[in-house]
């Protein structure tokens, strides 16, 4: 018999409470999760919202984002239902919850209610705005939050509207600070023993995004530009090049990348060049120079122009469409992505959790779970209650 | 007297080397300071790159990731500088670096040397594309990142080449990827009283970001294009809205905000239509609906849209600059910015963490430190030096 490997997980025996729906708080639930906390995502009846906005099947943003969790419905209008909550609560170590502003309270169970409950409760808010000052309760999306954070004003091209970023990056960087809240709060817990409120917004969690474009306007005094195709800051060489069938991004951090750029593009008739022989040089010439690196990447492929620039040690890669990504071997090979076949889905790609570690066992992927699947196992375990009790819950529509 | 309010940080007591550099290491540091932890910055004798990359003036990037961490000098090439360095470890709980694969193990100082000088270091990496695979070691920015991760292939229009987003949503994702990280190890350590090797990819922390795209190749089996104009997945409307002296971003979640944009624009006359009564219906006449709502705001300020939107329950956002952004009532008085008077830097804006807890105390932003302003300070407190040894290691250079 092989003996177990004496690992565990980094968050085992840390439970809790998972009220969050869409992406933010779903994200923290999921690290929560991965790094081996039990997570019970407490649903409607009807299940969260994000499982039914793809029509009959599931979106496969919810399945990437409720993996290795436990699902209970719970009515939070029900009298009784709120009642549960609290039992939960007091049996948790973290409760997170992404609700617009209010909407906790309004339910009686916000947080003043359940510190009292639980003392050591750490209670994680995950907003727009955040919880004071005066654009608190705004409705906010991903979308609106890339506006009024100031990243919509910095993407695109100057000669066109502001463009919205590619992806959710206000949602989950509101998510991963949730759980880096959550767990900053259960050490200092750890030492005091007492429970806290954590809030996050996602608006402020974008701040740190704009340092590059801050940096910029700082020395120069003019308010950044959306200016995709060029650095936020000084350097140059730092683009997309156009190939003969796609494209590389490649960005020069030294002279020794920009040497090594003239050798690749069979330029090195410029390497003593003193009008390129420095970033702040190159970028008064900046169109001549992305025009040279043009003439040699439109001439060959992408995956040509990228081995070429990767095998002289440019930082480079290819601008890679989301098939290549989501089937990229490297991240199969490392267990960041992975092949698994589900009943309704059909043959998906699932990611792990990006935090990794030596010495704890990771968490293999399971599927998200069917509403309700852990009803009679966490209303039983957790709580204490027969199944005939979970029976009559479930007939009472409470649960 | 006043009696000292009985709180303190999350943090207090926790001991951090940090070894990092440019952006998405020290995002992870400035957590760490921020919520308690005594972070010393190990900088080479000429200071970290950063501080020198503006020239004269000090980056205002490296001003907002380096506040209320402590400098200390060290030249990691000299025999007697690795030395220190596993002294330093000796007395710390974490560990964050954010080098290029192998330079630990070429320093000396990789992992499995300094696990033996330290059994419950928790040694945080932060890399491009980790540390197993075909593509680790590969060098890795943001920009190139976006580009590999598939960011780039949805930003910007599709009749023009991908485009950037603004920002650097991937070092400072991988940054607060490496803080939850070292957070989760140190809650694993806590129970196993065992360090770990903790591993940070800036790929990786972004593939979350793109899950409404994901959403949409799932249901669509079409490999989603650069559209920054509209919905990633099936919202509408969504997009920015061009206003006289401006855009605000706007997005319907539900048919309540659908029916409160018809009212504001004037046009309820199609508010039982069933050409526009579900989101499906609305994204086959996209354009019409888009352009009706620029019907309405093309004729009124940005502030004014967003005034009448807002007041509407309506999902919105002014599409801000940087100096709206920076300047932010809202941002003020919460204390996330705050205004200060640096002695080179002029009057600046500088920001606090995301993370706030309501029953620990919080920190005010302190000043980044000069380079090796802390060394007798920390030599002294943690190797125990004494001042002359001190003095004597300045001399020959080591520190």
């Amino acid at each position: 018999m092989m003996e177990k490997r004496m690992l565990d997980k980094p968050l085992d025996g840390i439970r809790v409470v998972d009220l969050t729906q869409i992406y933010q708080g779903p994200y923290a639930a999921f690290l929560m999760a991965m790094s081996g906390a039990e997570v019970v995502k407490v649903e409607p009846r009807g299940g969260e919202r994000l499982r039914g906005a793809g029509g009959s099947r599931t979106p496969m943003a919810f399945a990437m984002l409720n993996s290795n969790k436990k699902s209970v419905t719970l009515d939070l209008k029900h009298a009784r239902g709120t009642e549960i909550l609290k039992d939960l609560v007091a049996q948790a170590d973290v409760l997170l919850e992404n609700f617009a502003l209010g909407t906790m309270d309004r339910l009686g169970i916000g947080w003043d209610v359940l510190r009292e409950v639980n003392p050591s409760l750490v209670y994680v808010s995950g907003t727009g705005y955040g919880l004071t000052g005066p654009d608190r309760g705004l409705l906010a999306m991903d979308n609106t939050i890339q506006a009024a954070s100031g990243i919509m004003s910095v993407t695109g091209d100057a000669d066109r509207p502001p463009a919205r970023a590619g992806g959710a990056p206000c949602d989950i960087m509101g998510g991963v600070q949730m759980y880096a809240g959550a767990l900053t709060a259960l050490i200092g817990r750890a030492r005091t023993g007492k429970g806290t409120l954590v809030e996050i917004s996602m608006l402020e969690s974008m701040y740190f995004t704009l340092c590059s474009e801050l940096t910029n306007y700082h020395a120069s005094g003019k308010i950044p530009e959306r200016n995709s195709a060029r650095s936020p800051a000084g350097a140059c060489p730092y683009s997309r090049y156009e190939c003969l069938d796609g494209w590389i991004a490649i960005i020069s951090v030294s002279e020794v990348h920009w040497q090594n750029i003239l050798k690749v593009i069979g330029r090195e008739d410029l390497k003593d060049n003193p009008d390129f022989s420095s970033p702040p040089k190159r970028k008064k010439v900046e169109d001549k120079v992305n025009s040279m690196i043009e003439t040699w990447s439109q001439r060959i492929t992408r995956d040509e122009a990228y081995k070429q620039m990767r095998d002289s040690q440019v930082p480079v890669a290819p601008v890679r469409d989301l098939e290549e990504v989501r089937t990229d071997p490297h991240l199969h090979e490392r267990g960041m992505l992975n092949y698994m076949s589900h009943h309704d889905m059909g043959d998906i790609v699932l990611p792990n959790s990006p935090i990794r570690f030596s010495d704890f066992d990771s968490s293999e992927v399971q599927f998200f779970p069917e509403v309700g699947a852990n009803n009679r196992e966490v209303y039983t375990a957790w709580l204490g209650l027969t199944e005939t009790d979970v029976d009559r819950l479930a007939e009472e529509q409470v649960i």
